[in-house]
């Protein structure tokens, strides 16, 4: 058996998350199917974050195993082929030794979270931000993140259906960059519970509307109470940018994205 | 009559461009039946760069005549009613004076083409990019658009429907940046000739493949036919993104932007 890492791109816009659902088209089924092709057995993948649906990726990673050494570059090029027409490409391939676990190995994930702040809605990236038309207090979203950086119990900003034995994470980044009119919203941690980015950003939102002020963070976070947090920002918003793993798997990899031209 | 300018922003992905075109669904059509329905009188609009079928926009700039005066924010909102569901919105609205014209006034149009070099096809940017598997040598290109600065006799780079009456054009910036697999190729100039844009950056793509050198461009220019420069690239990668005005008459209209939430 051969054991690859794959580096995914995704718009998640119509399907149903990352995760096989029953008579819905899940990100997870296509990739094994595609896979399933190169194999006389059924193929099953384990990936780093199982995004919900109508999140998009441009650095999901995932991991399969093949009985078959199969060339990266052809790799690469036969799942892209089976992929066809789905807005879902296998963007890097690298071959990882057999303990290698693209969910268990990852050091850190970042997510990006794009607001769309103006009147007018997105004719550019409708399904791509979150379209708000009050303008934001960006200041007292910056200071309301600053509370929540670090390693907080975060069961405030858990979605119910979260399985993860422990609500304590590490927040490494929560920044608020303003572009123009685009607002993107970084996140950082070694893991996050489910839907904790988007509520946080819900939460950050509020703040920005001065809905909620940035000095009821500590309060918040206290709580240990769904309710005492913000909305669950919608998913459109939401990108799955980089999964950091050391050594990078990919790091030699270049040449793969390159070579099958 | 009060005149208006308007800041439109469209993904042209499905229209056939922004000129009118009978039996097919342009731009122009859709802005100016939208505007109909705030006037007893049809509504013809002017606009900065009449785009062609499949070039997109985050800065295209039109206007229109309307016997009323609205309010800047509330006809960026009716307008925006009126044109859903299509992804063409107004993004900001200014009253301008009577002499002011989209097309005339004009000082400068400045495009941004968009390539995507690697060997995934796109999972995020379809009809977003041109899409190219090989390598390409970033170093020649920027030499070869060095030598397209500046004032020159276009017509090697000039679509045979070209209809202006001089094919000299002062080229202002023709800027090749690299950002990881995305090439952003930054064109300025007071005006184009039609597919100048596209030609040019089909000229570099060749440059960049190592099919055309660099050093061959003041005799592309030379030759002073079309065959001589290189392919037309495709429309999916060009954005028209700023149209400069001076004074540019959405300065004060930061606030319509906002006014509606």
């Amino acid at each position: 058996m051969t054991r690859f890492a794959l580096k995914l791109e995704y718009d998640g816009t119509g399907f149903a998350g990352w995760q096989h659902q029953k008579d819905l088209l899940s990100l997870q089924q296509l990739l094994e199917e595609a896979a399933g092709h190169l194999s006389d057995e059924p193929v099953r993948s384990i990936t780093a974050g199982r995004t919900d649906a109508g999140v998009h990726a441009s650095g999901q990673v995932a991991h399969i195993d093949l009985e078959r050494k199969i060339a990266p570059h052809a790799l690469l090029q036969a799942l892209n082929f089976y992929l066809i027409p789905h807005a879902f490409v296998v963007r890097d391939v690298a071959i990882v030794d057999a303990q290698w676990n693209a969910r268990f190995s990852a050091r850190a994930r970042h997510y990006r979270y794009d607001i769309l702040n103006r009147a007018a809605r997105p004719g550019l990236l409708q399904n791509r931000v979150w379209h708000l038309k009050p303008r934001l207090d960006i200041a007292a979203m910056r200071e309301a993140a600053r509370h929540l950086l670090g390693k907080h119990d975060f069961t405030s900003f858990r979605a119910a259906s979260c399985q993860a034995h422990s609500p304590v994470r590490t927040l490494d980044r929560l920044e608020v960059l303003c572009d123009g009119e685009m607002i993107h919203i970084f996140a950082e941690a070694r893991s996050f519970l489910h839907h904790q980015v988007r509520n946080m950003v819900g939460t950050l939102k509020m703040v920005g509307e001065g809905k909620l002020s940035a000095a009821a963070m500590p309060g918040i976070l206290a709580a240990c109470h769904r309710a005492a947090a913000g909305q669950t920002a919608p998913p459109d918003g939401l990108f799955l940018t980089q999964v950091v793993y050391e050594p990078d798997p990919f790091a030699g990899a270049d040449k793969v994205g390159f070579a099958a031209s």
